[in-house]
């Protein structure tokens, strides 16, 4: 089965966004083993959707579309689908009573012109948009099926997860089934070395690594017809590769660290704080998106200034004179006055040198102290880390997660 | 004139990677007044790479290629251009030797399949490749021009910058100004109905609303000779959606929100300290990580927990127990507690219910109380925001920058 992904919007051809909805959907497509042999992108042109749409349509079995589902007048997927497919657009009365609640729930009233948006093509299966006001909907004709969805990513990958890849799944027999190692506290190359047998020798599953922001993670996949082959074939690959690099690995099902942080403080029954400088609430941003965080988190002093590190956390002005904000003793003050200060279990305590500014030959940008406490158990850290300021403070929030993860399991020394 | 981006690489149609170099060309283009009209991905395949690139030819002035120049059988990118355009290959004596230095200053041998990259289409122009040992060139064939160019961004940009853009300014004598106007407390179709008889009358400059998380943004565009023509043809129309919008504008150059809030405390010299419930520390990172946030911003107390508003912000436990922690009076003691606590100059208090769990009839998830001091002028609102957690707590960061932005231009109440 092929399927081509046909991206509208003028603010992709004018360089304001790029394409991620393109990448996004061919990773979900080469998962169900479905080919994607071409990627277009057209601005909001009737005439250049409908000739490139055409052209899509007579080459591959389906074409998911994304964007110009808006209410405005340049958003003219849906029309031109329509006139292309020869269906009418039918009004849902119960799709603009659901746009109407979407406004009256921000006290707003409905504009006309969103009315637009309650429209869909005759005889199509409606991909509901709990996030946003353009639904999007699947269209079957003969052999072709054309799939259009929303531009915003946050609306599109919820519906395209909920509705679109199910319907796919249905439609090619064979299942993909993924694992997902989890990987923290190696290089990729490391990695790729260590596991480099396996990967060039195996092709069902599949083994494949790849890194983003400090973590990897390898997708062992298996091509088969259910869930029992799927076992088969992936557990022994599994356990092979955690055989070989043991604690390094944090998750076999995609879960962040802070997600296994998480799951580890609740299964031990322990509470969360956390006391951070250079990371400025990132670390506590992170555990608290997870829904029932209240549960595992107790509360976060953001001691930016020095002031503030004196006066909540009870860091003397000594230790920040005679060693400086960015320390070991600076870090294991700010942790002591957390555990003393808070009810909780587990704290963490994170300082450093984000840049671009205030590095120094002897303290450089990229340093980072992060104590750690487990109950009774102390760890602190001194790491030199690499990158611009998003890129030291997003490794450091792992780093102080992963010291967190190895405190609670009783393998920090590994 | 009119410009197509041709990607090659099946690692694209994979989604192993986004076709970040199409936005990248895009927006350069843009710059230089070259209309966009097509990006088209296709895999390292030469039949659909030979079929997608006559039709480029056919429709398109200029078609810029990207990726496919490596050593290896599978790219054929050159390949195909030169069969394309009837070209021979040439062997550049001068491009072997340069990738023969290039392995030779990483102590490494050229492999003999990299003597496949110093051949190039006759007559073309050399674009010099000093990253990588992948040369572009620019094919002129009567009115038509293909630019090729490697995919490696780090290789191709460079490359870009410092030949083709030159070429490309020389052959258009236009450029193309944008002002980036960004709007928050308004509705998209709101603001499209505002100003729509703007955005049909004009068309230079353009004028083109679009929305992402909760904010909008205008793009104005002039196409024109110089930067004093572009002041002419967009002074007028910026000042006149301004005047339309008032308040609600809050950038005219692109800035984010808490870029604006930066900006403001420290042209004012203000400081500013948050208390955060279920934003969980989102305001305080969002601010945080703006290079140089330590001169405006002193500390934030993250209060998840009851325990935590009472001990570290002084809130009663009676207001706890008869309003509830999600109340305006929780949200007042918070920033009473903040403004007593700290030196701060500038304080927000956020709580509210981000769900999925923890709402209930009277207090639904969604449910937001914001207050807010500039030195000694006080706000509190209530919100009822829509989405996942997510969106709640990302909205909620929104308004209470919003909030911040408007205490201390003194119209809070507009």
């Amino acid at each position: 089965m092929t399927a081509e992904i046909l991206a509208v919007g003028t603010e992709l051809l004018m360089g304001q966004i790029a394409n991620t909805n393109a990448q996004y959907l061919s990773r979900r497509l080469a998962e169900l083993g479905i080919n994607v042999y071409f990627h277009t992108v057209v601005g909001d042109n009737p005439a250049r959707l409908e000739e490139t749409l055409k052209r899509a349509l007579n080459r591959s079995d389906i074409v998911i579309t994304t964007g110009g589902l808006g209410p405005t007048k340049d958003d003219l997927t849906k029309e031109t689908i329509s006139k292309t497919m020869n269906r009418e657009l039918v009004l849902h009365e119960d799709i603009l009573d659901g746009i109407r609640n979407f406004f009256a729930k921000r006290h707003r009233k409905m504009a006309e012109i969103n009315k637009k948006q309650a429209y869909l093509p005759e005889n199509s299966i409606v991909i509901p948009n709990p996030n946003g006001t353009a639904p999007g909907c699947i269209i079957e004709e003969g052999e072709k099926t054309v799939i259009m969805l929303p531009g915003p990513p946050k609306e599109m990958q919820p519906m395209f997860e909920a509705t679109v890849f199910k319907y796919l799944k249905q439609r090619t027999g064979v299942i993909l089934v993924s694992k997902m190692l989890k990987i923290f506290g190696i290089g990729e190359s490391d990695l790729e070395t260590r596991l480099m047998d396996l990967i060039e020798s195996q092709n069902n599953p599949t083994i494949a690594p790849y890194a983003s922001q400090g973590e990897i993670t390898v997708r062992v996949t298996a091509r088969c017809s259910d869930h029992n082959e799927a076992s088969a074939l992936l557990d022994p690959v599994v356990s092979e590769i955690k055989s070989r690099l043991g604690v390094l690995v944090y998750s076999e099902d995609g879960q962040s660290l802070e997600e296994v942080v998480f799951n580890l403080l609740k299964e031990n029954g322990l509470v969360m704080a956390t006391a951070e400088s250079c990371t400025g609430g990132l670390l506590s941003e992170r555990i608290t998106d997870i829904p029932g965080s209240s549960e595992i988190f107790e509360r976060a002093y953001i001691t930016y200034a020095n002031r503030a590190k004196v006066e909540d956390l009870g860091v003397s002005w000594d230790t920040l004179n005679k060693y400086g904000a960015v320390s070991h003793q600076t870090a294991m003050e700010m942790l002591n006055g957390l555990k003393q200060k808070t009810g909780a279990s587990v704290g963490v305590a994170i300082t450093g040198i984000a840049g671009p500014g205030g590095g120094t030959p002897e303290k450089p940008v990229g340093l980072v102290f992060i104590a750690a406490y487990v109950k009774d158990r102390f760890l602190c850290r001194k790491f030199e880390l690499m990158g611009n300021r998003e890129r030291v403070r997003n490794d450091a929030c792992l780093h102080a997660l992963d010291m967190t993860r190895r405190l609670i399991l009783g393998v920090e020394q590994q």
